[in-house]
């Protein structure tokens, strides 16, 4: 047990048969993001964000959330962050940023997904990541083997010590060309998972990782294609199945996805020339 | 291909064989729920999600999302319904409640999870449930047998048409203690299933349901669990593992919690006198 599991009591039923055992659970509780940053001249705190996630790592959650929502670009942006007061616990977590950060809160409350052209949609979602300075990865950069994604799969799994306890959490992990995981979280959220990959690339100063692909535990979303591509990383590789929004991301702002990837049998969705 | 999936050229790997093939994706684009409600005398427009969603029912979607955010309490408080103009497609719909309908706005910011009392913790989510009007399920009421539970997950997956198609979307549904399915909606977002399920319920005035069960495709989290409990639903059964708050809210409130239901095994988390 860690403090990302819990004890607990149960009754396991099995067939007929029924019996009580001890058996722990993924922790989830909230965590409150804030930022202190200027607002007309002044010092504020802000309030920008409360997920349910799992605790641990938190400064990285945080970290990866504020660059992948674009309130920040650079791990320079950031003067120091630290848990607030005791009567908070640990579920509340403040990003100081460097004076001169300009931020923009409500391009949190827009969420990216609308402009003015053509309202909402997912062809509208694409736009305004591209107004908020989101770009294509370059072509001609590295290339990924076959037989080195078809060794994922089992790296990871073997890598996930909380779901071996508890069967709950979601992991992602960054990967370089020979397949050594660099970077793996755990969460309850898929989302948060990948917000602490990033975090922690984006602490060791290693963004944009244009050499590392990023590998998910379960399906691939618009969102965390977004992620993806705003850290820099040429691949994303799924378990399960992306969705329509996250193809087309991948086609239009030329990311290589992988998805069902199981093994040695797997589907290329987008960005094929990049899989050696 | 219905709407909810949508046709694209893919490469299949499997080993060293590589051809390409047509395949199906689960669509995913996003909604926005805007609500005509009074301010200050006038009527006034909010837009209060975006949210990405799987299209189809969404009339459901945003009638069981504003009833589990405690936004409306019954389907009386909704005047109509209607999609939003041709610019922004079938992406904006907008509900219009009846006026008297008092709107606070902020509960939807607060996100229920916090309370002046101790800050941020798994703790205060369950109390500013009880503080938003959540009650404990009562005893004495519906139970479900062993054998019945054990037949859902086939007949939930057997009637997951656009699951078997794309691998992609998950399900929710509600069953009585018959096994048979009353509602059953299907979405990219777990959340957005369960709010499609109880939107339809609300829609049909079956709520509270407290003769029905709600049987989920993956994890048990605290939302899901605080949309069955607001819906009045005595037992909520997923697939897979459930967090901690979700048993913790499950105990709280005397909801019966079954998770990894896989044919005639699974756990019993909570409420287990309500299973025969």
């Amino acid at each position: 047990m860690s403090g990302s599991s819990l004890a607990t009591r149960i009754t396991r039923i099995s067939g007929a048969s029924s019996h009580a055992r001890d058996d722990l659970l993924a922790v989830e509780e909230p965590l409150e993001i804030r930022i202190g940053h200027e607002s007309d001249g002044e010092r504020v705190s802000s309030s920008i964000s409360v997920t349910m996630r799992t605790p641990g790592n938190d400064e990285e959650l945080a970290t990866g959330f504020l660059f992948t929502e674009s309130i920040i670009r650079s791990k320079e942006d950031i003067a120091f962050i630290k848990p607030c007061g005791s009567a908070d616990g640990d579920n509340v977590i403040r990003v100081e940023l460097e004076s001169g950060v300009n931020v923009d809160l409500g391009l949190l409350q827009r969420h990216f997904y609308t402009t003015s052209s053509c309202g909402v949609c997912g062809k509208a979602s694409l736009d305004s990541l591209r107004a908020a300075g989101a770009s294509a990865i370059p072509p001609n950069g590295v290339s990924f083997s076959r037989a080195m994604l078809a060794t994922l799969p089992a790296r990871l799994r073997k890598a996930q010590k909380t779901f071996d306890e508890t069967g709950g959490l979601h992991a992602a992990a960054a990967f370089d060309r020979d397949g050594k995981l660099l970077v793996l979280r755990e969460d309850i959220g898929r989302h948060n998972a990948v917000d602490k990959v990033i975090g922690a690339l984006l602490s060791e100063g290693l963004l944009p990782a244009s050499e590392q692909g990023l590998m998910v535990s379960g399906r691939a979303s618009f969102e965390l294609m977004q992620k993806a591509l705003l850290a820099g990383m040429p691949l994303l590789a799924a378990v399960s199945a992306p969705s329509s929004l996250a193809v087309q991301l991948a086609r239009e702002f030329n990311l290589s996805l992988v998805g069902f990837l199981r093994g040695d049998t797997f589907n290329i969705y987008a960005g094929e020339e990049r899989i050696a």
